[in-house]
């Protein structure tokens, strides 16, 4: 029997019903945050509640549990016997339930809280080997800073990546590559690592911050600065962050070949002093 | 005791509970209309059912029930004891409950289909002496012309107006005014009816359709072309349109007054026809 978490609650996940009032229903008017369980630990997540706390003020969703993330996640872990396999946590909050209408309600709602957590395999090929990814205009809004629910433009990007056997949609706005459906995207030329900067275009990557530490503390030339599209035929090397995908080399982009078609030195250093990390505070 | 529909039966209203797992709720992946019932009639149901069968098919959402929404809607009406009152049917279908992943499930599953029905008393005070409204950079996705639950950066815009005792927020993407957060927008200028062409940054409103109808039957000069921000000083006159406002003037626009901010003759001239043809429908 799975459990998960319903407005400060743990239940039986078939338990849980959502009002077809609620405004995450009828207008994405919510946030959510993934966190990763690594066989005895949850990887970096204060920052995933110092991001969702932002996500949370920045639409004026009043929640005050949001400190109270890490203790949930662990419960969730614990109650579906997770805790010896990788496993994730995902968490949404939304305005609440109320009579459907645009502005917000008045009086205000509780609002609706869900997590639930899941075990999963990690595919290490994919890490290895690298993977392919499509590139296609950013049909997203201009506040893609807020991780917020209204997912419909990454989903219909995601699902045509994936209908052409390419494992991620990296967006292009106004001839800058910004990121993908469900990731970041990062670049080598000559030797030098970039990334689109913090933006209303790109969500602010959790695990993007960390590959930056990393890539400073490497001594590897950073320019957060986004790459025209034009410049593709110059990247040497690419790879995406994300929760789950961790650094995962991006080998194709938009159908051209980069640099020799294999992960190259800079991306397989800055993955492998990640996992480096990890295997570090596993112990 | 409220009825409504779900997945083709109707229902004690609270009785109707949603999956958290549902694509609508954890991705916006649902589509949606709102039709106006007029005591008597809807206005105008079929161009909302070829509507949400095109907002369906872009989204490749497979849903067979689209040609029954006119008695699903009279059903609705009935059974609330609605029928001679002014009322609206919301109706919203999304793709379905299944286990969070971004591409679609596999294999498919049914869609969630929901729908319910209110009376309200129009506000003719707005139609008569108009409304001032808000001007702001568009920071919607670029598939506007999906009428999709994805309504976040709708919702967000129009509380911003709310708070600032405005009626409605009107975008402007890329200089170009494109329509307001629940509406389309006309203006006109020396004679001559503007209104943003049917594009991806615009819904296809029924209203409008009928309202550029109606304009021409009545000789007006009509251009279906986006106008510049920076004319917003040569406007004499403008209106906007949905299903709940029909056609509102509007007397002030971004801080700007229109004409002799007061409804001017075309857009009365518009509005009444539109009003007697409501009048004619009621017999």
């Amino acid at each position: 029997m799975e459990t998960a978490y319903f407005n400060g609650k743990l239940l039986p996940k078939d338990e849980i019903k959502i009002s077809p009032d609620d405004r995450g229903f009828l207008f994405a008017d919510g946030v959510y945050e993934v966190v990763r369980w690594y066989e005895g630990f949850f990887y970096d997540i204060n920052s995933h509640v110092t991001r969702l706390k932002r996500s949370l003020r920045e639409m004026r969703i009043n929640w005050s549990d949001a400190d109270l993330v890490p203790s949930v996640a662990s419960d969730l872990i614990k109650l579906n016997k997770l805790e010896k396999v990788p496993a994730m946590v995902y968490l949404q909050v939304t305005r609440g339930a109320a009579r459907r209408t645009h502005s917000f309600p008045s009086p205000e709602v509780p609002p609706t809280a869900y997590a639930f957590a899941w075990g999963f395999v990690p595919d290490n090929q994919l890490k290895e080997n690298g993977i392919k990814v499509m590139l296609k205009e950013d049909i997203r809004w201009s506040r893609c800073d807020i991780k917020s629910v209204a997912l419909l433009p990454n989903t219909l990007s995601f699902q045509e990546a994936h209908e052409n056997g390419l494992k991620e949609c990296i967006f292009v706005r106004n001839g800058l590559i910004t990121e993908g459906s469900r990731s970041n995207i990062f670049f080598v030329i000559d030797g030098t690592l970039f990334t689109h900067p913090e933006s209303n275009h790109v969500l602010s990557g959790i695990t993007r911050k960390n590959v930056l530490r990393i890539a400073q503390e490497s001594g590897i030339k950073i320019r957060e600065d986004a790459l025209q599209e034009n410049r593709i035929r110059f990247i040497q090397e690419a790879f995406i962050t994300n929760t789950s995908a961790e650094v995962t080399p991006v080998t194709e982009l938009g159908g051209n070949t980069l640099g020799a078609g294999v992960p190259g030195p800079v991306t397989r250093l800055i993955r492998d002093k990640f996992d480096s990390e990890i295997k570090a505070l596993k112990g």
